[in-house]
């Protein structure tokens, strides 16, 4: 894989934009897709959030984002920032007065939404206590909280786009060159068609999310498409997935996505087919125990457990090591190749042996 | 929303394709796009797949597919067939025996892989059969069991249309034009590619599918993905999501893609925000009363459960009727309008009986 791009053949070139670092993290197309969370503690609540964002980064969280409704939240960034082990974003909405408190207890990059920050002097007072700090700022529009009243859905996305751009230029005129920009809709498309309009029209560094998704399953598949569409055209360069669900979810479907289409990977990939009435084995089970087994390998490699010969380990030929089921008993295989043949029962730790040996050769 | 596109302004024209019907089902351009499913029990076990099939009917499924990997399954479909309230499509693998013995116990369609069904005549023996009986017959290419060995990747989904197109030649040779052609990989945008290769090429309607995407939220995504992107740009006729998980959650996340996309959709729809450090009440749980209470209802409208102020209604303005929380309390508001303030513990079941009254002034 290139720290950049991709190692699939379809992904299309990513996007230039220009670079900038949050805490020593770099962002922008010199760098890697980054994985964001956001804590859905009460930010005064430091211990719980502290350790709310030290799960998060367990799971690949690289950037974290926290709600400072409040001067006390804000002041509670103070109290967390030396805790944590990854930056943090003061996500502000409606006071600037907030935002600077939050500059001040040491945010590391600061989120506002042109939206609820309305007056140009409250945006100046931001951008120029954020360029002391060497603070980058993202501006994130939300369809939901935009100043322009947009009547018609076709025209919502380039709506969407030129209040952020408008911001960005108010912030660059306060000396703030450091800009991530997003914009989010709750419509998957609406979403991908406002960060088409910004992608080809600014250089800033994108943040993708789909907002307000819903439960889970439905939050996966519409940030999926959302994120996913974009990603395979060389769009964006950050990603938070919004579900409602406990955030270290979040993070794992934002890694699912870039899995999916090649562009990082963590930890072993898990290939296996939706069983049918072919498949002889209790699959299901076999897969949750391999998951489960895996849980701690973070080297990447991919792991098959196919239900049977038709589709394993012919469609799983591209995995490391794999199991094809039987009738009670199974094939282990390695690189395409047969290696034996195991009793059902012993089918997972025959694999997790595999797996650990190929893990140790790479070590 | 039309029947065979979609009501969003950002989805692309649908290709237009060649129609047909399996048991009065309409596939193609001029028809919606289809949700199918496939059982998961052994086709010889009448009970368990038509129980099976029926809650597949129950959650949307339009067409199932079964397994039929010998003759005792073919025959049995003539015992399936007459207890199910949608059309059956029996999937052969190796052998054209079995695909005969699979048409003559009614079957009301059959899928045939190139890649296992490789002697011509075997090909044209089917054929002539399903032209008999005007059985629609879906030429489903699967990366993992191709005849032609393709080491290059870049080169796998014009390799995957090919062996597709040369296959449906053979079948019009044996004069049957009622094909529906699939190509799947388990990359995603491998997958992608190659549909996109097939829509070029030729009018047949199109069946779309990721496969071999592992464990629930993995293959929620991946399919999300490629099936997604696929739809957003016009191409794709049917669908079926594969997962490592009970069929009728396939279903369930076939809907949510057509849903995501504004092209199709079933019962109600929830907008709810990712709860974050604003939020002050128990949403999730408030999510889940909601989703479970509204199971049963099948008309569409969107119903939104915010956290907060700052998000909803604002955020939600498109929703039908919806909820949006404080401290203890929260609004509800419908059409983008503060209804009227509620004690927390009342906010389901206020919203419940907004929801109702929506519904009767429709009915």
């Amino acid at each position: 894989m290139s720290a950049t791009g991709g190692d699939n053949p379809f992904l299309r070139p990513r996007r230039a934009t220009r670079r900038l670092s949050i805490k020593g993290l770099e962002f922008g197309s010199q760098a890697p897709v980054r994985v964001e969370g956001m804590a859905k503690t009460p930010t005064t609540d430091v211990d719980a959030t502290v350790e709310q964002i030290s799960g998060l980064q367990a799971v690949g969280c690289e950037l974290v984002r926290v709600a400072v409704p409040t001067v006390q939240d804000a002041r509670a960034i103070a109290s967390i920032r030396p805790r944590i082990g990854i930056p943090l974003m003061a996500d502000v909405h409606f006071s600037a007065a907030i935002a600077l408190e939050a500059i001040q207890a040491g945010s590391d990059s600061i989120r506002l939404n042109p939206g609820t920050i309305r007056h140009k002097e409250a945006a100046l007072d931001v951008a120029s206590a954020a360029r002391e700090r060497s603070i980058p700022i993202r501006v994130g529009v939300n369809s939901g909280s935009m100043q322009a009243k947009v009547t018609t859905p076709r025209d919502l996305p380039s709506a969407m786009a030129d209040e952020a751009l408008e911001f960005c230029e108010l912030l660059e005129q306060g000396g703030v060159d450091d800009i991530i920009v997003s914009a989010k809709a709750s419509d998957t498309l609406t979403t991908v068609e406002a960060c088409r309009a910004l992608a080809a029209r600014c250089d800033y560094p994108l943040h993708l999310g789909v907002t307000a998704t819903g439960p889970r399953l439905q939050a996966a598949v519409r940030s999926a498409i959302g994120i996913g569409t974009l990603l395979a055209e060389g769009i964006g360069d950050t990603t938070r997935v919004s579900m409602t669900a406990p955030p270290h979810e979040e993070v794992v479907v934002a890694w699912l996505i870039l899995e999916a289409l090649g562009i990082r990977r963590r930890g072993p990939e898990l290939i296996s087919c939706p069983t049918c009435g072919r498949c002889l084995i209790d699959l299901p089970s076999l897969v949750e125990e391999v998951q489960q087994a895996l849980a701690d390998v973070t080297e990447h490699l991919k792991v098959a457990v196919m239900g049977c010969i038709v589709n394993g380990p012919g469609e799983a030929s591209d995995a490391d090591v794999g199991v094809a089921g039987g009738s009670g008993f199974g094939f282990i295989f390695k690189d395409g190749k047969k290696l034996r043949k195991v009793p059902e029962s012993r089918l997972a730790q025959e694999l997790l042996k595999e797996v650990r040996a190929i893990c140790n050769t790479r070590a």
